[in-house]
């Protein structure tokens, strides 16, 4: 199937999810059930290892943006692979910790940390802060001095690119919550106030221009403008930046329309402005950064539904209820995202069937996929949605008090639980009584 | 202030939940935190029980629809008010049962219950499941006969009712995941299926036409609807309904602009259809339901954040960043939901400032509200966001890893955690390691 190389139809017409039957994982593990596969996601990793290998001769990081699907075992799996990590809160860098991930290879993110998060940066030993604003560089400098220490920095900037996609995902342009803006000065002088300040260590810059992109000229205008930025810091303080860090947004294919660009050719032009551009304004070649998340989990991830009602309004439309919904992705009614889907228990089937997949939230726009096409579904059938590897586990909720499902790693035949499905004693631990 | 008559400013111009400083709680209990005014909630509920007792002699019941904010204390709470709960899913039964909700007068509702609810609705004594469709109903029937018992059971009628609302929370058409149509003779035929069922007891009626209605005449016309369809089940099968439950979505009053109308308004019109229809068509009084959640709830509700980074874009937009967002909020990313704030600290000052509120995720998307006028902000101000008392804290995620924040009673001068703030350790309780 054209979301992943591992999953293909078994001799019974069942999907098939690696070397695991999809049917049997959800009769093992129960519904619904988010099945991640561990081989991709190592393949997704190295597609962009192996690229700032070729095209940047190594001198770079990838950084695995955790939000897009934060666990202890991804934190571990990454570190495996070698990525560095990039983290937005508190709940992330102790996950990294408890995990056991090089803290020096963790990159902290957030338009408002708070104190709190800041301290337990710097006590973790976290590598690198990315620094939002001027607030958060005071903040962090007093913290960093109370502590006796010295504490790695880069900012974000607003490189001022219109990347082209859902509104709500657009950043990077002036006016956003993230960063600070170039064109206004503003990056400039906090720049220039850290380099004067005793407790950070400003060593480059960040950007990230927006989600689900699938062009490769953004990303590369964006290389271009931070790179003048860093001979205009050059030019103007004698400063040098080490890092830059071009943040993430590669496309992910979740219908068959979608066309990303392979991701190796994202990195492959990058480089080429930052060696062009260094040369031409005589500064030195950064280490790079890239922060995939989408693009390392989203093709990794299926869940499995199990089929209850199935609702024929002749004329009007047919629904198949399913026993999850937007307590476990929220993206449809979040965003209208498009997924994929199968009859897991009859994979090679014709898709002959035009439904809208319900799930069981009280709540009419619970919806996972609105008038697609599918094989014939009744009770009881398992129901796999493709590519939800990321921001769905991520974003879940228990709206209607309903348990978060278990995730499931599988690689090759092996299965195993990596996060345990929620109980109902889960969902009231913490109401007093 | 103009959503709850329990929000006033004191003389240290700090904003005042009942006789609890707002900028107190804060202090206390830590932020962002949920506020919840219990002497709100039991006068939202007398409103409703008063108006059945006045215009229709006492002969219903209010149903709590717990999916706007469910957690134990409410079921107590809402025991104590005499009231019967709505009730979603399997987790907000088990709730109720803990808190020792008494079963018999909870309503079971959900497009697509799993088997494993049904059974624990059975096995729990839940008064009465309101049946969505044939292959529910068939479930049922079958788990209720294995147990030798009979379940009394409604059925969710779509009475074709467009209440002009926002399409996501629509409810009530013939396009609906929810219920059985009447135009196509399906609630007829499965009304008469029912009762020939050995095990399943059809007691009567229900629908839910839309959210947050502003006006009378759609609930007056639903309670038309339905009791036609309540004279055609006697004419045609000599079957008399004895329950007839009108649902919820009564409009709820978020900003200045909102206008709802008088709860009891809604009762006393609904109850003159019902009797008129009843007298024209010969058939008796039904026991009346009605199902408020939002209307209980919502303008109980305080969220108080702490105040990080303001960022002003000169010429462009001015974000004031919280310490919560759409993680413990995410109904402006959902729906562009609106909301009044206030600066707790400085409660009584001018609104003098265009601010936009931005969470601390990593999303664009996540705002709290979009050019609202404030008083000025700094960073540790408290701001408190009102009228969050439904559909913030039940549709809470932990997205980025972010804990959920405790929700706090206040009742009076007396504050005590109800909900207790999500750790750290709580985060990664079901990360294998």
């Amino acid at each position: 199937m054209f979301v992943s190389k591992n999953l293909s139809v078994n001799g019974e017409n069942h999907l098939m999810i690696g070397k695991n039957d999809a049917v049997g994982l959800a009769k093992k593990f129960g519904t619904p059930l988010y099945v991640m596969d561990e081989e991709i996601i190592r393949e997704n990793c190295r597609v962009y290892k192996e690229a700032i290998d070729k095209y940047y001769d190594g001198n770079g990081l990838v950084l695995y943006a955790n939000k897009a699907f934060c666990t202890a075992w991804t934190f571990r799996l990454t570190a495996e692979e070698g990525l560095g990590a990039d983290v937005v809160s508190g709940g992330e860098i102790y996950t990294a910790k408890k995990a056991g991930f090089p803290m020096e290879k963790v990159y902290f993110h957030g338009n408002n940390k708070t104190r709190d998060e800041l301290v337990m940066a710097v006590e973790s030993g976290v590598g690198t802060v990315i620094v939002d604003n001027r607030y958060e560089l005071d903040v962090l400098n007093d913290i960093a001095r109370e502590r006796g220490v010295k504490q790695k920095i880069m900012f974000r900037i607003k490189p001022g690119i219109d990347a082209h996609t859902h509104d709500f995902i657009r950043t990077g342009q002036i006016d956003s919550k993230f960063g600070v803006a170039l064109e206004n000065g503003e990056a400039l002088e906090i720049y220039e106030i850290a380099s004067k300040m005793e407790n950070v260590i400003p060593d480059g810059l960040h950007c990230h221009i927006a989600s689900q992109v699938f062009e490769v000229e953004p990303f590369c205008e964006a290389a271009r403008v931070m790179m003048e930025f860093a001979a205009e810091l050059k030019d103007k303080f004698a400063i040098e930046i080490n890092e830059l860090n071009l943040g993430g947004g590669f496309g992910t294919r979740y219908v068959p329309e979608d066309d990303p660009i392979p991701y190796d050719e994202y990195i492959k032009a990058v480089s080429e402005v930052v060696k062009e551009t260094a040369a031409q304004r005589g500064i030195k070649m950064p280490f790079m950064l890239m922060e995939p998340g989408r693009s390392i989990v989203a093709n990794a991830g299926v869940t499995l539904y199990t089929v209850g009602g199935v609702k024929d309004i002749k004329n009007i439309r047919k629904y198949v209820s399913v026993d999850g919904g937007m307590g476990d992705n929220p993206r449809y009614i979040l965003y209208q995202a498009k997924y994929s889907s199968v009859v897991a228990n009859r994979a090679g089937d014709a898709a002959t069937d035009k439904v809208t997949i319900a799930g069981k939230c009280c709540e009419s726009g619970d919806l996972i996929a609105e008038d697609i096409m599918l094989a014939q579904t009744k009770p009881g059938d398992i129901l796999a949605v493709l590519t939800t590897g990321a921001y769905n586990y991520s974003m879940a909720s228990n709206y209607n008090r309903i348990p978060r499902p278990a995730v499931v790693a599988v690689n090759g035949g092996e299965a195993k639980v990596v996060v345990r499905r929620e109980t109902y004693e889960d969902i009231i631990r913490n109401d007093v009584f």
